[in-house]
């Protein structure tokens, strides 16, 4: 066996360690920092340490609003498997993809307009206090966009990570211009797994210090 | 409205196409460069290009097992999520993840070793070929490789794309020494979303040809 054998949160612990000490001489306030560390966590990419934006006090008020029990909605089924549902859902939450749903795939269809943009559509008739983390459709970001603008929705904080090549950096450049508290991750990357680093970071700051 | 408004299909096409320029001077064979461009449309990271690398013939070997109804075994639940398993149902194929079974939390703690590593034993009772896709855990590709050599279990193909600092390297070293089949993401870089691309790509090859 060329393997040290370590338990699940011991490599948790170390992991964190190994990226703490390349983080070290950075500015960074220290609830951004846990965000971070776990997205890097999740990607092994240090590039997250120039990308990874916060609006001013997003951390904080997104923390009060899962306190309050915020839920989470997500563009991908993967996003939704990742979020650790036993915290959301001990905060009074729940999480939330509509993408696979036939009244979005029908409302899609008939207008033509990408499934995303129909889910955030959906969104809008959910009674209570909201979450977005967008990992995949540049469109979701939009629709948002044009929601919160016409007053039909009002999020707590958009996780504005959705990633590649068409789109995205436009959509999330769209996100940073609101008024509008969001978490995002300029240029290029991103995707389903960074959006769920995010969360998670959220949740395990309430759940694992209570 | 700052964004073009493009169909999710064309923007897959346009965002390949902006890969493909990129990869244009480089040598990689065309079936395995399908896999690499979709790691790279899911990561939005270009490393991939240096990173992913095949045991010889994986590709073909892979995409036979798959024509033959060959399963997929997976160490994350967001993984199992992201798999297109249309693709893999029509060819006569399952996607199974077994970390979150009682059976196997009660194996991994009365035995003191991980989950993914319980999980892995448990793949042996099942019948028929395996493609292990492992995003997570490090130990996951030791036991499989402790299962190989008992000759316990003989995978198809393993992807082993484990992200992380600890035994992630080592782990990957491990499986690219042996005898068998494999695709993976040397370094550090991988995780769940980089195996779902791994394994959509071969089954894209096949499904989206036929």
């Amino acid at each position: 066996m060329n393997l040290e054998f370590i338990k699940p949160d011991e490599i948790e612990a170390r992991s964190f360690a190994i990226i703490e000490e390349k983080l070290k001489y950075k500015n960074i306030p220290e609830n951004q920092k846990l965000i971070l560390k776990r997205v890097i966590h999740t990607t092994a990419d240090f590039d997250y340490i120039e990308n990874l934006k916060f609006s001013e006090h997003a951390v904080e008020i997104a923390l009060q609003a899962l306190k309050n029990g915020a839920s989470i909605i997500t563009d991908t089924n993967m996003a939704l498997s990742g979020i650790h549902k036993k915290s959301l859902h001990a905060l009074g939450g729940k999480a939330y993809c509509f993408m696979a749903d036939s009244d979005v795939a029908e409302q899609a269809k008939a207008r033509g307009i990408t499934r995303a943009m129909a889910s955030m559509e959906k969104a809008c008739d959910l009674k209570g206090d909201f979450i977005f983390a967008i990992g995949n459709a540049p469109t979701a970001l939009y629709q948002l966009s044009e929601l919160i603008d016409a007053k039909k929705i009002n999020p707590k904080l958009i996780i504005a990570v959705p990633v590649g090549f068409v789109n995205v950096i436009e959509s999330k450049n769209l996100i940073m211009q609101k008024k509008i508290n969001y978490i995002t991750a300029q240029g290029n990357k991103g995707g389903s797994s960074v959006a769920v680093a995010i969360c998670n970071a959220l949740l395990y700051q309430i759940c694992r210090m209570a």
